[in-house]
């Protein structure tokens, strides 16, 4: 059955998604790349983006299972680009370039329509303004009987969790201190939710948690 | 040289060091008791209570270190016991029975005075009522050459992280969601307070990781 997951979710010991200050120079916050380091030197993100080979080991096969499976994807607007408020133009086509490593139809949660956007590689880029249910059924539509992964920003995780609507969630938990910028956690009873922590695995640079929703 | 420790401090991996509802009945809070199941098993906290052997490991090694070179430590006062507003008599003496599990002067933190305790095995309370820095500098004369240890709460923990007077901090991240609770993290920006993860070890029912203040 197809499942709506959040997939190689980077998060700081104390349980920041990113930094402060997003914008287009910084897209992940200031300091924010320290939480993807584990993801940014495996092997399976820099072959995909053809920067040669990167590391294996544990972190690596975890961040591959990442997209296994998956039939669509669905991204909160800042993980699309820094464009805030109705689109200027079509002239911001992501942070990907002309392939995006997304290969599916992907959804992308925004409050100002703009017409699909056809990438190279698979992925087209549909812009969904009637909230995250609209997304998400769509997404299935598109997915069939392949999952959903939910890509973030911390934001769109934390609606999707509040709406119960994610089944799984892998958080690659770095041990680091950010100190500020997007919060997973804050005021999100996940407990309350119906949420468990099912299993950890230590990687190299991460610490793997995995969480279900209870049946 | 002296430093000033916080040492196998549990936390849920949402971040709160207890669970809600803190009471004579409960006193890590409801679930609690969850954050300090690795700590619970070990051999060393097993013997410590008269209960026979435990669980030898990675976590019982870790815990084990937590008690070498304390010279003194420094307790909040719903560490010490369930009694609020001024002590009503003396006969609250610790949830520890007549032998705590310091062994060596131990200054608690309250409004209310009260005459020090003096409790069998080396343990005598010291009730402090002007505040976490004279703790402190109390404490230190107790504990010559050899370590303080700051045993919590998390409120304690985090006054004396907010002024910077922690030197270490080790944290066992359970890997579980409490949703509720004491949390140690809601708006302390450690990275600003200059800390920093220095290390981490897996263990058998935890994460084990090592925080200092830079240099």
């Amino acid at each position: 059955m197809s499942r709506v997951r959040v997939l190689s979710f980077g998060v700081s010991l104390d349980g920041f998604g990113a930094g402060p200050d997003q914008s287009l120079e910084n897209p992940l916050g200031v300091n924010g790349p320290e939480i993807m380091e584990w993801f940014l030197n495996t092997d399976v993100w820099r072959r995909m983006h053809g920067l040669g080979s990167g590391e294996t080991g544990t972190d690596n096969e975890i961040a591959k299972r990442g997209f296994d499976r998956i039939g669509a994807w669905i991204l909160g607007r800042n993980m699309f680009g820094p464009v805030r408020g109705p689109w200027p133009d079509e002239s911001w086509r992501g942070w990907w370039g002309e392939e995006p490593p997304y290969h599916v139809p992907t959804f992308v949660l925004t409050n100002h329509e703009r017409a699909p956007l056809v990438m190279a590689g698979g992925t087209t880029f549909y812009f969904v303004t009637d909230g995250i249910e609209s997304a998400l059924a769509q997404a299935r539509k598109a997915a069939g009987d392949r999952d959903i992964r939910v890509g973030g920003g911390v934001s769109t995780v934390r609606q999707f969790l509040q709406a119960r609507l994610i089944d799984e969630m892998h958080l690659a938990v770095r041990p680091l201190l950010m100190g500020s910028g997007e919060n997973l956690w804050e005021g999100l009873d996940l407990r309350a939710l119906g949420y468990e922590c099912a299993e950890r695995i230590a990687g190299e640079r991460a610490m793997h948690v995995f969480i279900r929703k209870r049946g």
